[in-house]
C-alpha cells in the first residue's frame, strides 16, 4: 500500500459525518494516525468502543495539535469557538478544514482565527442519512457523492489540492466554487426542502381537524416521504438556517412565490397550468437518475412497509 | 381453494393501481373472471400481452356487463363520464366501487349514475407508486396498506362488506370514515405533501442564479426525495387538486402560515423556535416507523447511488 496522503488527521466533532471521516480514512489508508476530539463524554466512549481513532480527546486543541489535517466537523454554530481553540494549536503547513453545510457564515467565523502559518481550506461533503452520532456513520458514506471545496482566493493551491486528494481517497467526486454561490446552490437544493419538510410535518402535527394517529396511518400516501428529512439533526438544521439566513429567505420567497401562483391555478380550476407543471417537474426526476444521483427504483426501492397486523411478513416490491 | 369471491369482476382503467387490483386478484383468487377496459389501445395490448385480464374491452360499459364487482381505476376527473356509461350497465346486486384519491367530488359525478337495483361503495387503497401504467403494477401493492371505505349512510351493509372481504383478500386492511373526513386527512397527508414538492422542483428549475444542472448534480442533500413524489402521474394530479379544491386549500392555508411564522423566525435569529419543531418532527418520524408505516433504513435503505465516475461500483449501505 502506499504511504498515507497525511501523517496526522484530526477529526473535531464526531458525529455522523466526523465519524463516517474517520471510517472512510482507515479503510483507504489515508492517514498514519488518527486523532478524534468530542467534547461529550459519552460520544468519546463510542468513538473508543467502535475503534474509530488512535486517540480520542475532550478538548480539540490538544487533538489539532501536531496534526497535518484538522477537519472540524461540528455544527457550524460552532465552528467560530472550535476554531479559536485551534487555530492556535495548529503547526507550521497544517491545513484547516471543516465539513459545514453553509461556507459564508463558516469563513467569517474561522478564518480570523487561522495563523498565517497554516492553511484554511473550507469544505462541505454532500453526503449524509437522517441519523446521527457516532454509530450511524459509516466507511462508505461519501462514495460517488460530492464533495465541494470553497478556497478563498488566497488559498494555496498545493494545500487545496491536498485536501482534494483526501476527499477523492474517501470516495467523493470533488468540485471546488465560490462561497457565495455555494451557499445559494444549497439554499435551494438543501436548506429551503428541508425546511418546508419539517413544516409540514409541523403543520400536520398540529391540526384539530385529522389526529396525530390518522396523520401517522395514513402517512405512506405521499407524507412519509417528508418525515424522513424532518427527521435530521435539530442543532445542525438550526444552525444551518440561522447562519445561511439571506440566502435561504431569498429562495424561500422564489418558493412562496411559486406556490401562491399554484394556489391561484387551484382556486380558479386552471387545470392547465398545474399539467404543465407537473409533466415538467418529471423530467427533472429523470436527470437525477440518469445522473446517478438517485435510484431509479420505485418507491426508493424501499420494501412494502410491514404491516402491524394480518401480514407480518415483508412481501418484495414485485416484479 | 375456496370459491371466489366474485364470479366477474370488472377493472377499468388499467393503469399502476388498476393493472395491480388484476394482479392481486388473480394471485389471491378473488374473482373467477376479470374483465378490463381502458380506452387507450396500447394500455390494453400490454394488458393483453402481460395476460393481465381474461376479458378486454375498450368500452367501460362492455366491461361492465354481467360484473358482480366493477372498480373505476381511472383518473377522478372521468370517473364521471364512465359512470355515466358503466350505470345502465350494472346488473342487480352488482357492487360499484372506485380508487379515488379524492371522495367528495367521485360521490358528486358517479352516484347519480347509479341505478336503484346496484351498489355504491366509494373506496381508496393507499398506496402506490411515482411509477404509471399497466407494466408498473404488481400483485403486492397493496400488502399491509390501508384501503378505506367512504360509504355512504344508505349503503347496503353486505355489499359494503363484499369490498371489506375483496380488499382485505388483496392483502390491504380496511378502514371506514366519511367521504368528508377523507377528503380533510388526505389533503394533508397527501396532497398538500405533493403540491409543494411539485411547487419546490418548479421552483429549482426555474432559478437564473443556480443552473438545472446544478440542482441535479447536488440533488443527494435534500431535494432528490421531493422529485420522486413530483414524478407522479400529471392527470391524476391534476385531477386530485380540481376536485378537492377546498380541503387542499384549507390545509394549504396553514402550511403556509407556519411557513411564515419559520420565515419569520429565521429573520430574527430566533434558533429556540427552530430547534423547538425539529425535535417535535423527529418524533413524528418514529411513529411513523414504529407503526410500519415505513422503513427504519437510514435513507429509506436507498443504496448510495452509484456515480458515473470513478465509483461505478454500489456501495453497501455500512453496517
Amino acid at each position: 500500500m502506499a504511504e498515507p496522503l497525511f501523517d496526522r488527521v484530526a477529526i473535531i466533532g464526531v458525529g455522523l459525518i466526523g465519524s463516517s471521516i474517520a471510517r472512510a480514512a482507515r479503510k483507504a489508508g489515508l492517514a498514519r494516525t488518527i486523532a478524534a476530539a468530542d467534547q461529550d463524554a459519552s460520544v468519546r466512549e463510542r468513538v473508543a468502543a467502535l475503534g474509530l481513532a488512535d486517540e480520542v480527546f475532550e478538548r480539540s486543541g490538544e487533538a489539532a495539535a501536531e496534526a497535518d489535517l484538522v477537519i472540524v466537523c461540528t455544527p457550524v454554530g460552532v465552528c467560530g469557538p472550535v476554531a479559536a481553540e485551534i487555530g492556535p494549536r495548529l503547526k507550521p503547513g497544517a491545513i484547516l478544514s471543516d465539513v459545514g453545510s453553509v461556507k459564508g457564515a463558516v469563513v467569517r467565523d474561522m478564518a480570523p482565527h487561522v495563523p498565517a502559518h497554516a492553511h484554511f481550506v473550507p469544505a462541505h461533503p454532500i453526503a449524509g442519512t437522517e441519523d446521527s452520532g457516532p454509530d450511524a456513520g459509516f466507511a462508505e458514506l461519501f462514495d460517488g457523492r460530492w464533495a465541494i471545496l470553497t478556497p478563498l482566493e488566497s488559498a494555496d493551491p498545493a494545500a487545496v489540492a491536498a485536501l482534494r486528494a483526501f476527499w477523492e481517497g474517501a470516495g467523493a467526486r470533488v468540485d471546488t466554487m465560490t462561497v457565495e454561490h455555494h451557499d445559494l446552490v444549497f439554499a435551494i437544493v438543501s436548506h429551503v426542502p428541508h425546511l418546508i419538510a419539517y413544516n409540514i410535518v409541523g403543520t400536520a402535527a398540529d391540526l384539530e381537524e385529522v389526529t396525530q394517529s390518522e396523520v401517522i396511518k395514513y402517512s405512506a400516501s405521499g407524507f412519509r416521504d417528508f418525515t424522513r428529512i424532518a427527521a435530521s439533526d435539530p442543532t445542525m438544521w438550526r444552525d444551518v438556517f440561522l447562519n445561511n439566513r439571506d440566502a435561504v429567505l431569498q429562495m424561500l420567497g422564489r418558493f412562496v412565490e411559486d406556490l401562491t401562483a399554484l394556489q391561484r391555478a387551484i382556486r380558479w380550476g386552471e387545470g392547465d397550468k398545474l399539467f404543465e407543471l407537473f409533466t415538467r417537474t418529471r423530467e427533472i426526476r429523470r436527470s437525477i437518475i440518469e445522473q446517478g444521483q438517485d435510484t431509479a427504483a420505485p418507491d426508493f426501492g424501499r420494501r412494502n412497509a410491514p404491516s402491524a397486523g394480518d401480514h407480518g411478513a415483508i412481501s418484495p416490491p414485485g416484479p
